[in-house]
């Protein structure tokens, strides 16, 4: 079998040096494991998985998905998170793919196989370039570490909220800690003599598969960090083939991936064959248009055309503070009785993190919406480093009497590194929605029995992906409904801040508006992109448009649509509208050209807003079109699978309609 | 002459490394200044420190000082120090000093002494213990950094405008960059065969000399580091020599000190003589008490009673994102005719810094208070180092049209570190009042001619020390006057917040100041203090109660009280009370006993309501009061050199006021 490196618990004790906490953590989680609670990878796929070039990989039916039929990217619902305790397992780990798993094992000869044949090269400036096996690897002094992943797009919902981003709906749970072993990539540069850097000027290059993705020179992800973040054995960059004591899953890169402790998960490669030192950081796609935070007021469009992508500052790294709640769950209820009244506590929960190796030392609950805070009760599961860096979550904390969350509209929490950052009050919106930490806020409802209050209802500010639900919503809906200049204030502001902001500056003063109308525009970019990233650019975000197909005459019906399934000529219908997706933005597509030919020829409204799609991408749609459905049947009834859908759909399942429209339809 | 090490350009440029925008500019800088605008250590000493100890040393005319006669802490006014460009010059840089300068040099046959005969100790868990000369330090690699210093008490005066905190009232001026250089601590301790750390254990320690100061052990000022973060290059720890390419002045450390790039000030130890390699954290009495941000509610009393300094999360190192403005200037105008608001732009200019190494990417700026904001351009003279750390401030601009500067009621500022870390827009009131960073909040008057409006003018929040402006004070005695449940609310929730979230509160809701009234204890310490922390607490912040003296009958006249000037007899009045401050509280007291004795004998009310003291020095105070001054004359002609301070009061100088009445009454 594949997984060589099993948690030993000698082994794990040396390896672990000041990590004591953390080491019998992982030794009790494993321990308390019953039998089969591991994934089997020989298990069932999951329906919604039947179909999708990822068919052969079992994953777990509560996982959200969110990115509609392909690629996979999920949360686990943040309660199953937290019941896990401090290690996650990773069949519940957040998963980021932006296309099908490209290394295929879906048996175990194929994963001995992919095992034994791996190799990882390692070029570039060194004086000895190296082609490594997987038992090469395993040569190198083994490093265990429980380390938490995080999603730069984590809370991107509320991001979502108040404006489409271009990414899709993260919700509160796109983080997990496991236990990632491996070696350390230090010394693996080491051994292929990597060079000296003494002006800090050389970078290590990392970059999956080729082929793989639409975008880009060779269709592999790609990034880079500097070589001297590497190399300093503080960082504890590793080359991990092992989590939580077993091989890595299909989704979380087998055989082999990198892992950078504090570091956003964008940059932690996936199936990793490739590692090079350079002289200038990588010009992979995915470094430059991927991971960045541009200032609010910067579009998609605004970023390419103004060079925003290829100002170095932009680029993200290090996670940012943030925390979120647990407990209450979203729609939780507590009943207030005269006893709670008289002196029970509710135990508010959650998690917090903070990045860089930075330690959480605070985590705070307000009852005033954010005004005054009060200390809550931090806990570390694991303990520091030898080089006192805290790569992990934290959990925390707070005792509330019932009586005071009566007499409550909301709780808020946020937390505090060790060099006193905190999370603002509010969310400021960049284009891609990324590090959205703002303090988390939960509104309290009551519900009344014979005049006085019979209970408390929670309700968070969102749910990931597509789900329904959370104030966020409800006040968005609430502002649709009254045409209340708040919606026109939130559209002309390019959506740099919340709800919750502009409710606030309109009753504040109602000159408000008129103020945010005179937004100045930001300031132009100050140098040009380098020249070697023009042509990445022009091949990127906001590509020259495609030649508009001809239109047709008179409704397109579901027959002639269902057609349309190929490549060369592919048809899909959104909202009623048709829409024929030339070749060559099917391999523009952000989401890639798989998640596009998954729902060809058929209705895919649902996949298409399930992703969550940003203004530009309806204006490049809209160029697409060439005809509409039918008008009667509506919507819903144009999906060929109807009876069985509306059945499951008054039974909850969105996805499961999806799934058996798919399957009918192919 | 002492300055050995000159900024030679070739040295500089090599040591520099990555460094080619600092080491350009320091080259500028020192080439542009006129002849003589060094300090020269032989020149006139200011009047305000004749008679004190350290009258002999000549200190810039324009420094703000902060804590009344002794000892020495100062601040340049932020337009100065702007005006000085990137590099500041040593003389107006900010001091921080707990007691008298140690290093006593006031000729240059005193300084050569000095420099001959200085040895620093390298001891404790190294191999070769040493004892080395500065020719020795010197023999080492030289390195040159500009590198920014801040004290962990900047913009502590809007903290002080809340609450009286434990800290005297720095302004936004406690920082500055200036170039330092000397050997790596870590080429030193390896020198010494510092021992290995594999698991992350050990500290160095560091000490000024003993006997300076009033409180622990020995009478010195000691901190210490984990030793991992002396040993990594990447961290830049110096052992400090020359600033600007000279000698250090008396009030920067001469002959030697510490440089702790990214951390606060508080750490950087000078005159220093002793390193010491320990397996825990420094057991100083300035280690433990001082330098913490302990949670809002935490007293001076709490934080001893509830063991709040020894809980080690809430030590402070790295400095948070900060930011303020400089232009528009306190009390600035700005011209508004028909021509500026056609189109006429202001340039808003400003600081900002981030710690630990992390860059400042983004200033920017909101003209609603805080909701919306608009970015700036940053613009960073130095360029990284070689292991891509910032170590010294940034500086900001935005052009805004006067027009839109009419329609808003405050600017305010803010940075974004490149971890994604802002400031918050409103202050979170701690008992030392230190890494103060919300938002900066300049606001905007206007004046009227003939009906429209023909001048803005600008507020600050604040100014240093206690020199009278800024809309805080005008807001604080608003409150005050009109007995409004502003103050009532102030004084209930121990002031976590600023004045204007309580107006924000009071406004929103009538039930808020009943909440903010609710307010839940702290969470208790986890653990009680380690053993060893117990007699510093025993002898520290709160020490049991001195016997009181006892009380005279009948008022005492300044004949009298200026017969009680000694250690073991030391009277002073206060606000027209008479106290005896008993010689076992002298050496409590946390400014020293000097700064206590140099008023001694007369009415201290000016000194020490410049210093700024808090509600527990106040409680002590009333234990020492044996009496009170006769009624008439009143409190200003109480002091005896009344005829001649009357006159400089109507000049304005306070300043002067108290030099004189200390110069009359000695």
């Amino acid at each position: 079998m594949v997984t060589a490196c099993t948690l030993d618990t000698e082994l794990a004790q040396d390896a672990f040096h000041g990590m004591k906490g953390a080491t019998a953590c992982a030794k009790e989680y494993i321990a308390a494991q019953p039998a089969g609670v591991w994934l089997d990878l020989d298990g069932a796929v999951d329906e919604r998985d039947k179909g999708t070039p990822d068919d052969w990989i079992p994953r777990h039916p509560e996982l959200v998905r969110l990115t509609g039929l392909h690629p996979f990217n999920c949360e686990p619902p943040l309660s199953l998170c937290m019941a896990q305790g401090f290690i996650c397992p990773p069949q519940l780990h957040y998963v980021r793919n932006h296309g099908a798993v490209p290394v295929k094992t879906p048996t175990a000869e194929a994963r001995q196989r992919v095992w034994d044949e791996w190799r990882v090269a390692v070029v570039g400036l060194v004086d000895k370039p190296l082609n490594v096996s997987m038992a090469d690897l395993q040569r190198l002094p083994l490093r265990q570490l429980p380390v938490l992943l995080v999603c730069a797009g984590n809370r991107r919902k509320e991001q979502n909220m108040v404006k489409q981003t271009i990414g899709f709906s993260w919700g509160p749970t796109a983080w997990a800690t496991t236990i990632w072993g491996g070696c350390r990539l230090a010394d693996l540069l080491r051994a292929a003599g990597v060079r000296d850097d003494p002006e800090g000027k050389l970078h290590v290059h990392f970059r999956g598969p080729t082929g793989e993705l639409p975008k880009g020179d060779d269709g592999s992800y790609g990034t880079s960090i500097p070589l001297h973040r590497a190399l300093d054995p503080a960082n504890d960059v590793l080359v991990a083939w092992e989590q939580n004591g077993r091989a890595l899953t299909p989704d979380h890169g087998f055989p082999v991936r990198l892992i950078i402790p504090g570091y956003i998960g964008g940059r932690m490669i996936k199936w990793l064959p490739h590692i090079e030192v350079a002289p200038a950081e990588s010009s992979n796609f995915y470094h430059f248009m991927d991971n960045r935070v541009l200032p609010v007021g910067v579009t998609p469009e605004s970023a390419t055309a103004e060079g925003w992508w290829y100002k170095p500052e932009y680029i993200i790294n290090e996670l940012n503070t943030n925390s979120a709640m647990a407990s209450p769950a979203h729609d939780e209820t507590l009943r207030v009785t005269p006893d709670a009244l008289a002196g029970e506590t509710y135990t508010i929960r959650g998690y917090a993190y903070a990045g860089g190796g930075k330690k959480v030392i605070r985590a705070e609950i307000s009852l005033d919406g954010g005004v005054t805070w009060e200390g809550g009760v931090v806990s570390h599961p694991e303990t520091p480093t030898e080089y006192g860096r805290y790569w992990c979550h934290a959990l925390w904390s707070f005792d509330v009497s019932v009586a005071r969350l009566l007499g409550a509209k909301e709780v808020c929490c946020r937390a505090w590194d060790s060099h006193m950052n905190t999370q603002p009050n509010h969310l400021t919106w960049n284009v891609m929605g990324m590090l959205n930490n703002p303090i988390f806020r939960v509104r309290i409802h009551r519900a009344y029995a014979r005049g006085v209050v019979s209970e408390l209802r929670f309700e968070h500010p969102t749910m990931p992906g597509k789900q329904p639900g959370g104030w966020m919503e409800a006040e968005n809906a609430a502002a649709s409904a009254s045409q209340s200049p708040l919606v026109s204030g939130l559209k002309r502001i390019a959506s740099g801040i919340s709800l919750l902001n502009i409710n606030a500056t309109m009753q504040r003063t109602p000159s408000a508006q008129s103020q945010l109308s005179t937004r100045a525009a930001h300031s132009p970019p100050t140098s040009p992109p380098p020249a070697s990233m023009n042509e990445i650019a022009a091949g990127g975000v906001a590509p020259p448009p495609p030649a508009a197909p001809p239109a047709r005459a008179g409704p397109i019906t579901l027959e002639e649509l269902a057609k349309h399934t190929d490549r060369a000529d592919a048809w899909l219908a959104i909202r009623g509208l048709v829409y024929h997706i030339p070749p060559s933005y099917l391999k523009e597509h952000p989401g890639g050209a798989d998640s596009i030919l998954a729902v060809a020829g058929t209705d895919a409204t649902l996949s298409y807003e399930e992703v969550g799609h940003s203004d530009n991408a309806e204006k490049i749609l809209r160029r697409f079109k060439i005809g509409e459905l039918p008008r009667e049947p509506g919507l819903l009834d144009a999906v060929p699978v109807m009876p069985i859908a509306c059945a499951l759909v008054g039974a909850g399942s969105v996805f499961a309609l999806r799934v058996l429209a798919r399957k009918i339809a192919a």
